[in-house]
């Protein structure tokens, strides 16, 4: 598993000559670290007498941020094993007509599934973007950076997300599940867009009136 | 060192109730991780025949990515560490004039060396922004995507990293200080927004034209 190596050797396997891991499994792990700040802002707000008022909040807020970042951190080694499929049915013998069939299809079924990996990285966004607003509206002021910095990565992992979804519709000739999954994509950036901007609005604001 | 753990044990320590690792090493981490997909694409072009003709660009950009994820690298670590000396120099005494003077000026000096990381994080980003940008024009065309997450990922660090220094600057009285840094992170996002903007654009063109 991808997660089980430190840090500098995922960095290293990124960086090598192999294209996956590559953008799509970057875009989850990104999920992952957002989900996780977020987690850390709740952590820094529960059990602070000042921040009493939303301690139920936060402990709700702290068990979503924790389940989605589950499942990100899945997706890191699941985009990768996505890709890898499409490689292996590329690979596949096209020597006659029966062989460049089944490959083909393979080559299809393969394509959809690394499509509807990073299509479901983006749904995880936006969830994990309305945690993240909401600790940067109600968690403790001191941590405000980190929630911004949450948003900021989950927007990140949404946009890059796309842009492998995109790369995947690109090689499927099915037209109609092009133009469908074409629509969600956009919709889901347009909501990303419109989130980080309000949590951006609200981080400043709050680093301005603070003082903190 | 943090990059020495396991990416699911860094998640773990990011998430926890302790206020650092936090959005600052974060910050880093995205930069590393941006320099490490420009240094892939870069892996991906050299020694293709279709590219030939970039090859020597390549292995240039190549070098200046490692450098930078290098530094990157590092700064994870710096960042906390700049982080704990700020929460010592407030643990120090303070029961005497004398006391109040020392922990004041250490707060201050530790202060502005947290400040100053994250800036320096900064304007590495752009820098990497630059690399991103000629991968993307100039890369293997099957890993524009990740060209274009690359960018995304540098920019989220430029903008995070930006955060940390503010919440930083917002606790000093120097105002000379302030101004002159503020107006930095002013004119360096402004960059990073205008590099992310022109990089998306080339990966929408490749992502259209290309057909790949």
């Amino acid at each position: 598993m991808l997660v089980q190596k430190t840090v500098t050797s995922f960095l290293n396997e990124l960086a090598s000559n192999s294209p996956a891991p590559g953008g799509g499994s970057v875009a989850a792990l990104s999920g992952a670290i957002g989900a996780a700040l977020t987690s850390m802002v709740c952590n820094l707000t529960i059990g602070k007498k000042k921040y009493a008022g939303v301690e139920g909040d936060m402990k709700k807020t702290l068990a979503q941020a924790e389940g989605l970042r589950e499942q990100f951190t899945a997706m890191i080694d699941r985009d990768t094993e996505a890709f890898n499929r499409v490689m292996d049915a590329y690979g596949l013998p096209k020597e006659n007509d029966a062989q460049k069939a089944l490959r083909s299809a393979a080559i299809r079924e393969a394509t959809r599934e690394a499509t509807l990996v990073p299509l479901e990285v983006m749904k995880h966004c936006i969830d994990a973007m309305a945690l993240a607003q909401d600790v940067a509206a109600n968690g403790n002021a001191h941590s405000v950076s980190d929630a911004g910095v949450s948003a900021l990565m989950l927007n990140a992992a949404c946009q890059g997300a796309a842009l492998n979804v995109k790369i995947n519709l690109n090689s499927l000739d099915d037209q109609e599940f092009v133009a469908w999954k074409s629509d969600e994509v956009g919709s889901i950036l347009k909501t990303s867009t419109m989130m980080l901007e309000e949590t951006m609005e609200i981080v400043a604001d709050k680093l301005k009136k603070d003082g903190v």
